[in-house]
């Protein structure tokens, strides 16, 4: 496994980590968890991502039973949770959202679902227009300075709200956002590469990417339809369908080149996907979401095939995507 | 229920909520305590207030037991106290205002009689004029800091004083006053409308209103004489009944004529002078102070007339005032 | 019992109080020290001073036990410690001083031997000239940050040294010290009335006195020479008994004429200079040393004789002591 | 013994201290480590430094058994651990370096394993490039802060390294390192004597010496060769045998003039090495690292010896050593 600084801070993150996002509690159960977990442990992986609001903390609870199962050195990973969407199916008003309240209670109850003394990564999961930035920078120094947080960070901010924080915590000495959780993937790069381009140099932000995959889209699966048993095949993410297919097939014939690319290099499209991102400099992580075991073992392999990514090919890769 | 942000933080509190001011502990016993907040909060109030003085310290151990009963999610609601007159009949010159040992010490017994383990509200009941406001400032900051209060506020501050919090934490670099709690009603405005005008723009502070019935008076119950069992025919509020009712009448015509106009509406007097506080828009929550459950029925029942407080209806209303 | 703020904080103390001093474990054993802090509480006294190094801890374990059996309310009453001199008869060299270690230290100490969990005051014995004034700060602003220590002072600093901690607390937004431990009697002036005299604008330093009957030579009780069972006969005191006896016999012939003074006054000689002390506005409080309950009862009942120190007399007082 | 502050801060160590690294845990066991802390404490050694990475972690609970066993009073030694290298063998890579998360995980470890509820230094056992410094001040403040640390400081950092932090301290309002942790002997002298020259009047760093007598060249017991039983010996320490003797002689040249030196002075050369180092105004203290009672009992007899080195025979000293 590769190591990677997450942005200027001095901590460690393995270039590949895990997510439970849509898996944890759904798809995956526990004996599933605890395999998938750890085999990801075994080949280096030491960041599992989760938040208050996947599966209702269903999530959240699975991974702190198998944590607790597995035993690892708590000093040897890394554990997360995000706050924004409540941890709960139909959250009150006062249950959801970046006020002083839900940020500490949400990481309170965070801590007893995942069974750990404190969150090595915590996450606004997204901007509250309905708290003010610096409350939430407030709340989020407080519970660093009671040890029950090591890096607070954002996801999906933009930039300009990301750069109030900094300026929050600079004027105030507080600590300051280390981290985004953006969405970025070969079909989704405008705001990792561009409108977060000046939060890298100037705050040393760091970056744990979601959906590498776009939501299996990078895995080729669905180039010829949409199975009953993939993610996208549940009623739930039918939304998410209509959004990836409906774009005239533009979309499905770049991944049908990208395909063609990876098979040329020796390595699954999905692969492709995975090391491409890591060619960017200001990914810290990328994070698998794999549910079952076998694909999680494909996906750590694509680790091997980061130098392939050279800049001729890399330049190939952008001429697909036009 | 409507919900609305605590001045600019990010707490969304109902529109209507509960006081356990003269009430809790005198009239209302521990059977209809826990009548009146299941009820409050099945109707989406998530706001209960209280303070160490409330029928000395009676009014908090009464709400505490009924929580720990009911037991609400902790993050479903927010509960308050307020530190100044002391939590005992004949308190000791330690025991009362602003210092930082009562502040601190009075926030350690409001979490004993409350069963809680931090306060979502903590409020200064009264300006101490023997307290720098810079002590408190820092003592109320220290008590954030420890986890033990979410957001602390004032109650009958002047604007002055309340101005003078902001430059000591600005300064500082501490948590300021989120939040004021003022008399507002029909027939007291000045304070909220004019004196503290410049407070919600400047430091974004949010209003939790108390008397929005001016003690009764506003039900019209008053209208024909003090009843016995009125609260204003006890004799504890004989200097109440004084100042209400001999103002050689003026109030109570004016009363007299915002009945006709609630008639006129379809709703009650009562519901009228609820509303009526809700059309501020600097105003946060009404605070009820219920003591029966049918009155409380009645008073949540206001919110589905906010509506029909047109302009051309608070014109009508302003001149019924004059 | 007056009340006096502890100057501008917000902390109201009896204008007399009782310091454990020379007295607690050596004289005064379990049974007289219940006895007398109970007469105190009762006559409204609300300050116990005491001091690591008083008796090596004994004076604080003796009045921990006393406090723990007669079961005050807490916030009813403040307790003090000081560190500088160590806890233990010799102390080795990290057992004393102001350096954030025996600070730190200390504070833990004598709230094991004092049975509370916090101080209310916590002073700085003496200036230690081997610590630099702001660790000192930094470690006292910690305690207080934690909920250890209410307010912090120091006693017999010079003014510079206080202004210089002052200077500190302003620059790193630490809590800065409200009050200092000064002698101050007929016989020792000007350190209270001339050197701090800036600090009391300037900073609202308030002062808890110590020694106010000058070791008793203002009892009159050496007059006629030193008796054997007084303070003064015992050998620890040799040296006092020499400093205030031998210098040429001037102090003693002031304080016969004080006495006529008292006598016209109706009251006793310790009394008026007792009550002198409070004619300073800028006395907080002045502690009381007394070894036997009647001792105690005559000393508190000064108090009633304040307001017979008018203008004129307190000029011929001053005449007297030139 | 004599007592010298640590650097300009209250804290009060004695000039000879202990220090584990060797041989805890390797050389010497748990009945050794007892008598020789016990022999030491007795002598007046109030310092027994520690490390995480010495022995990964058996240096630590070595020490930490022989404090419990022997039951010193707590407020009258400092003990110290280091963070950087990891407490195991092979660490991962969030266990070594100096990100917040190692900082804090790393103490929680040492002050089990040392079974202390506070360490008095914390050092950072050597600077990490991967780790912006101020990530590592804010981690050391917030132990400081939380009673957990008393001291912080760093290990053969560079100059500007150390200035660079104190900046972030001052700008921030943070605790800053108080000390260094420097090689320093005859034959290594640089870094403490010029690179470090400003940092002790600007910000009154203390030094805690180790390797005063060169890894044992300074004790003379290799001018013949290096002995099987010896550190250098070990196949462990081959590389300090290289490093230490192959450079042509001119090293044993000196020593064996310091010896003669020595002689004349009625001392050993271990004796004149470790006064030596003490002549030096801005050395706190020096560490010794005896494996033998006997040994441990000849080095701290060299204090007596301090008065020796006059101005004449540290001339001489220099002579030899050019």
């Amino acid at each position: 496994m590769e190591y990677r600084r997450l942005g200027r801070t001095g901590l460690q993150l393995s270039a590949l980590s895990y997510g439970a996002w849509v898996t944890f509690g759904r798809q995956v159960g526990r004996s599933d968890a605890r395999e998938i977990m750890a085999l990801a442990y075994d080949r280096g992986v030491n960041f599992f991502d989760n938040a208050e609001t996947y599966n209702a903390g269903d999530a959240e609870r699975l991974m702190g039973d198998v944590l607790a199962d597995l035993r690892f050195p708590r000093d040897s990973y890394c554990v997360s949770s995000k706050v924004f969407f409540g941890g709960t199916t139909h959250p009150k008003p006062t249950q959801r959202g970046l006020s002083r309240k839900h940020v500490t209670e949400a990481c309170h109850q965070a801590l007893q679902r995942l069974r750990v003394d404190y969150l090595d990564l915590y996450f606004c999961h997204r901007a509250d227009p309905d708290t003010p930035i610096a409350e939430t920078v407030w709340a989020m120094d407080a519970l660093i300075r009671q040890g029950k947080v090591l890096y607070w960070g954002t996801s999906e901010w933009t930039a300009d709200e990301i750069a109030e924080a900094h300026d929050v915590a600079q004027t105030e000495h507080l600590h300051a956002p280390s981290m985004e959780q953006p969405q970025y993937n070969l079909l989704h790069r405008e705001r990792v590469e561009i409108e977060y381009e000046p939060l890298y140099e100037r705050y040393g932000m760091g970056t744990t990417i979601w959906s590498p995959l776009a939501s299996g889209l990078l895995t080729g699966k669905y180039n010829d339809g949409v199975p009953n048993d993939s993610r996208l095949g549940h009623p739930d993410f039918a939304w998410l369908r209509d959004r990836l297919l409906n774009d005239g097939g533009a979309g499905l014939k770049s991944v049908r080149k990208l395909a063609a690319i990876a098979g040329d290099l020796g390595m699954s499209l999905t692969q492709l996907a995975l090391v491409w991102c890591l060619k960017n400099p200001n990914v810290s992580t990328v994070m698998l979401g794999a549910s079952r075991k076998s694909q999680l073992e494909d996906n750590l392999g694509a680790i091997d095939h980061l130098s392939k990514l050279d800049d001729a090919t890399m330049y190939r890769i952008d001429q697909a995507l036009q």
